[in-house]
């Protein structure tokens, strides 16, 4: 494992360094099991006192952090971020060699650039197009058509169906599924005749997306995942969605046809957003939250029920079902103070 | 792509023509991006004004509209329905050549009909049966004993486990996992015991199942997902689940173990329906909604909180903690009210 | 399919038997369908009435049900978990016949025991270790430096990614994903910095997870499953999360990053844990719930909206936006109130 001068660091990302710029690091850790070799980080001021015990090498501190600690430290705005470029330094992606597995399957027709490497028992289907440095891992499914771009990562066991588009530097995880058909049913005497689904998925680039995630494939128009969007693990995006660049979504999240989401947006996880709405750039809709119409507002969106004891929710829940009676006699007391005040001697 | 003239297309699906039986139309469209070479609809009389704008070469519209457009169009009574059996009829499915790929691993006690097609790096199991031009996509997992009916197609990455029964023309998207064993757990002294599942899955006719989703096979008797049933992506249904015909979930959706489902029900997407109840026929589940015990009679049922902004929200939520307290309050200045009317002068 | 003796059963688990010992049966079976050869259980005595019908060979019961039928009978303290036992012993697991599928795919520096098996297609990487009698189903991708303990058993399609530890006896279902990389972002100027996951999974002895369940690996420290977790399907378990021994989760939880879960705790379908708190040894948290804060005593919780008729919850949930008005008018009814009684005559 390679290991990085703190004047090294500083070079490549800025930040003022206070202490031995000849002080050498090979790898992050939290400031709670650092040892002399690590650099760690302080984002949350609340954990300040973790710089008192730490036996870190040195620290990336916020510049309001600078008399917290006297080991050698690096001030910066925004010390996660911060955080996130050396450790990427340090942890630099596992590069696989170029080439083909022997038992993989390429079609004739399929168009596999000279520096990607393809893992054994994956199938890559006709006119499918793999770009420069890009990995398919094993047992990964391109069908006809589909484009995956340079630098991008697939997992192993990913699936891409017929026709779907990904850019450049994205990473898929295991089990993510692109281009499902999406859930387009219409009722004809209570039986479903399935409507088919002609539209594509069309992602940017710099998307990564999280094991078991899926992403249906339009019904007319494409499913649009735009450049930079983050996808947690199971999440379901279904037809015709389109979500905004620079958008993140947490784990177990589901999207319904035809919702527009805007650039910027967080959503917490297990939230549902129902379909045919639109969310407004920079919402933040909370974990567990339902959305059932559009927000047209940046801010943040919340509907969820507290939870207590069991004991103490099965007094107050039965109430929920009587809410409006309850505000009836409410309005009803009102009349009648109302009327005893009038005649008050 | 092959083109119908409008006269074939009232030939085949009925429906009134308005207009030139032999303007020719190559595929659907929505009305707001359809050009001349395409049809498109209209389902939803509050997209009215679109039919204005639109560039469509014909439209299929309920007879109520037809003095809405000038176009040539189809009128009919239910005109999503038709938009379906058009769109099918222009995009025909893909169909695999016959054949069994030179990787697929086929146990010599499998019966796989001569017009089936077999992936690449698909196993086909002991004693397995796939049906009559039934599709086994790439990397396909067929257990010991599992049947595959006629016209069926499994996308790539679908596992069956061991004895689970797939009727005809099914379609299973890629990760769907059927037949994995219920999670059937006895507690001894904290620790869990795991009970052997031992009965299977049964999934009738005409079934399609979204990406991801799974349905784990019976504790004793079998999960059974009648005919019609549609289920979207990413959902769960337990071991015993009983899905009555023609039902259709929506993404996400969790069924606890041995619930029994009616016919003709919706399920919205995210809603989770405990275990050992029953749902009566047509009966409608709203998204997000939790079902903790049986609904006998049809009808749209909902258990959401509604959304705000997180300080309206933090300004109602405490009270939801408190119902029981405010409703003693309020029943206390009840008796308080009453007391002074009486003794009023 | 081999048959027991009912003196055979108590010799191997104890109980009391009551009737004749040489009576064998070959199956576990429901009260309701069970005929001569099958043994079946009554866990709960409200269904008592059902051992009046059934045509069992033998039943297992609860001390107090001694006297409730005729029929053979083992007496003892946890029916269902006697019922587990004996189910366990007439249905064996299946038995995979040690060596290596031609297709497999085993890298040169791998260690796979010699008892072990492994399927069509899979794939065991650099320096992954292999346990004795440990079954890997068919395409089951082990990362690099994966380790899996003596009589684990994958079913396939299972994806564990590099440096992953499995113990042993665990059951891993098709479509699980062990060790994605854990949703860590850092955002700087409104985009979104991978933050590299370093950590690992490390999951202890007997575990089972269910199919299409998600562990994501460790930020910087690893996620841990303790010994004897059970997990249901499609669940999701963000990066170092910590799940104490013999706690299980039903299918659809979602756990966020950094909870740590204590032991013997159960979770309800659908639940969602979020990040960064504690959970106590014993709590029971209720199916749809949402918990937002740390749980310092075991005990149950609970957090869900009662589902009602549609036009019920139209009429309640329109309050819930204004619960704060509702108990402001509640106070200023009070302050009224106080004011008449004090001026009564």
């Amino acid at each position: 494992m390679m290991a990085y001068r703190l004047g090294e660091i500083v070079e490549r990302f800025g930040g003022e360094l206070v202490g031995d710029a000849d002080i050498r690091v090979r790898q992050v850790a939290p400031l709670s099991i650092a040892q002399a070799e690590h650099i760690s980080f302080l984002a949350n001021p609340k954990y300040r006192r973790q710089l008192l015990d730490t036996r870190a090498g040195a620290v990336i501190l916020g510049t309001a952090e600078r008399e917290s600690t006297t080991l050698p430290r690096i001030l910066c705005d925004n010390p996660y971020a911060y955080f996130a470029k050396v450790s990427a330094l340090l942890n630099p992606p596992h590069v696989e060699p170029a080439g083909i597995h022997p038992t993989a399957v390429i079609d004739a027709t399929a168009v596999v650039s000279g520096s990607a490497s393809i893992g054994a028992f994956a199938f890559v289907g006709k006119g499918a197009r793999v770009g420069e440095h890009a990995v398919i891992g094993a047992g990964c499914h391109l069908g006809d058509g589909v484009e995956v771009g340079e630098d991008s990562l697939l997992y192993p066991q990913v699936v891409v169906y017929q026709g779907c588009i990904i850019g450049q530097r994205a990473i898929l995880h295991s089990g993510v599924v692109i281009g499902a058909d999406g859930f387009g049913l219409a009722n004809e005497n209570g039986r479903w005749l399935k409507v088919p689904q002609i539209g594509r998925v069309v992602i940017g680039d710099d998307v990564e997306i999280g094991a078991n995630t899926t992403v249906d494939r339009g019904a007319l128009d494409d499913t649009v995942i735009e450049d930079g969007v983050k996808l947690d693990n199971q999440i379901q995006v279904a037809h015709n969605v389109h979500i905004g660049a620079h958008t993140a979504m947490a784990g177990c999240v589901g999207v319904a046809g035809s919702a527009r989401i805007g650039r910027q947006c967080t959503v917490g996880g297990g939230a549902v957003i129902l379909g045919h709405l639109e969310i407004a750039d920079r919402v933040h809709v909370s974990a567990g939250t339902l959305i059932t119409k559009s927000i047209r507002k940046p801010g943040e969106y919340t509907s969820v029920m507290p939870f207590s004891t069991h004991n103490d929710w099965l007094k107050n829940a039965s109430h929920l079902r009587h809410l409006d009676k309850m505000a009836e006699k409410l309005a009803e007391l009102e009349r009648k103070i109302d009327e005893l005040e009038r005649n008050k001697p």
